[in-house]
């Protein structure tokens, strides 16, 4: 049975939410959890869930790594924490896969201090999936590295379809460079680089995709330096949140739109379903020799049981043995 | 009386939108507007539109610049193109301001070639005002410049802040670097370059911004650098577009949320206006001795009209006198 290690004490509302998550995954999902953190506080809020008792279990973890720790310093002093005790875990081959909702800083800093990065992987790149007007789209790197070259593009590129290809089951993916142009001569030299470099190879590779193609879906892959990556993510978030907050305002003020809004709401719950976060369950760290799943630090124990699912996908499709066959292949 | 020239020939549906969003201005502001473009074809709408006569005048230019044209070939080429000579009218102080909804590339371009930089400023910027859950804010560069320095970062801060104070009224209003964290060792050099820059002066510098906060409206002027700033403003459209497109699509399903959504109308409408660039009237290009406004692509006739408001502001506020005071007086 695949095992998955499950930060605790990672996320806004840990470790009541991560606890319910787990419960909740126990009873859906084929796997069994390993609850990494403060002992008495998990067994506090798994004595009130409804969970498969021989199913989770906890691996005790006194510190805890909050999300404004200075990432590298608190991986290296704290050798108790949650997210060091569950990367410990994935190391010594304990467990398959490790997720956290944590500081993505001290998972990226620990998993890279800890693991090695795989055959031919300079460095390891967060992958998300968004959600597009056409398929999902998964866009790398959103920030575990943010001294990009080329190269680490171009690898992006690989794992991204290999990604896409046996998680995301798109038949011959499709790969492009996040750029603020069409044209070969626009963008950074970064940019303009790594397209060189994706044309010598023999992947699906469709050139440069504009910010606006993202939600679209031009592209199955979407490759960009960790920074820019970062901010695509952000930007979507806040933007998203801030019309849906104007949306309510406004739905709310008079009486006629307010009924409107309650006779429309399966439609917006359809949306929701469509862009929320939670559905995805999570961004994984591709690129390095185990198994990391980084979740939204707001997660809701759907959103945790749904990373369960993610991590077991990944191991089940064995994505770094592909990873590396694949880096192997364009041999750029 | 304000003179503005308008590129007859820019945007997706020129000149038709243009010359129409012209005579809308003739009626409702205090200017004289000066069609650059070719004079057949802006005389046929004109003709059909209805203008105040003595408003509107028309400068002949043969040539057109096309969206996809490579900027910088274009603008050497195409001397008679209504780009060219829309800034050769603003060269020669024949009109206090140029606006264009056509390549910004090029527009660009035939400004740096044309017009010199405002005294102690090395690269121009373009800043675009977006809407907020609180005041309106200025993201600049959104793609004028894309080597960009810590040194053009704080000139941005400078010139976005004089935008902010004379233009939008803000009293002492803030920058901030848009940053993928709060802290001071986060991000790439350049940003945390550009934050010492900005510690040593006495702006209201309010430190790194987080793409998450940009809508949520923490800071009045967000400084990035033009690749990422483009990125930025790219991926809200699209996700915007994508998102309202999906609403219609599960709106119109089934009929009682259609039913809904009729009902929903004015929230819809209010919404709309807020988050609506046609509202906003085009970004300015800041730092050059000249005022140039960049409209959307997609500019419809409120949007050129808008355009026009907002390039009477921009020399009503002599928004160019007081970056060069500003820039004197942080002495960096």
């Amino acid at each position: 049975m695949i095992k998955v290690a499950l930060d605790a004490m990672g996320g806004d509302r840990a470790p009541r939410v991560v606890v319910e998550g787990a419960a909740w995954a126990s009873g859906e999902l084929d796997c069994h959890i390993v609850l990494v953190g403060k002992e008495r506080s998990i067994k506090k809020f798994l004595n009130k869930a409804d969970y498969v008792k021989n199913k989770i279990s906890i691996e005790n973890a006194t510190e805890v790594i909050k999300m404004n720790d200075p990432a590298a310093i608190s991986v290296r002093r704290k050798k108790h924490s949650s997210i060091s005790i569950g990367i410990d875990l994935l190391k010594e081959k304990r467990v398959d896969a490790f997720i956290s909702a944590g500081s993505t800083g001290a998972v990226v800093c620990a998993g890279a201090l800890k693991l090695r990065t795989l055959p031919g992987i300079e460095r390891p790149g967060i992958g998300v999936v968004l959600p597009t007007l056409k398929n999902p789209c998964m866009v790398i790197d959103i920030g575990a590295n943010i001294e990009t070259t080329p190269r680490h593009l171009l690898h992006y590129g690989v794992m991204g379809l290999a990604y896409a290809k046996y998680i995301l089951g798109r038949h011959n993916p499709s790969v492009g460079i996040l750029n603020i142009g069409q044209e070969e001569s626009k963008g950074t030299e970064l940019v303009r680089e790594a397209r060189q470099l994706f044309e010598k190879t023999d992947l699906n590779f469709i050139g440069n995709v504009e910010a606006r193609d993202v939600y679209s879906g031009k592209a199955d892959v979407v490759v960009c330096e960790g920074f820019v990556g970062n901010i695509v993510l952000k930007v979507t978030e806040s933007f998203a949140e801030s019309t849906s907050a104007l949306l309510k305002q406004e739905l709310t003020k008079r009486l006629l739109p307010k009924i409107g809004a309650i006779l429309s709401l399966p439609a917006y719950r359809a949306i929701r379903k469509k862009i929320d976060y939670s559905e995805y369950g999570g961004a994984p760290l591709l690129g390095i020799d185990g198994r990391i799943i980084i979740a939204h630090g707001n997660s809701n124990a759907k959103a945790i049981k749904n990373a369960v699912r993610a991590a077991i996908e990944y191991v089940k499709h064995k994505i770094n043995k592909h990873i590396i066959e694949d880096i192997e292949k364009i041999n750029v």
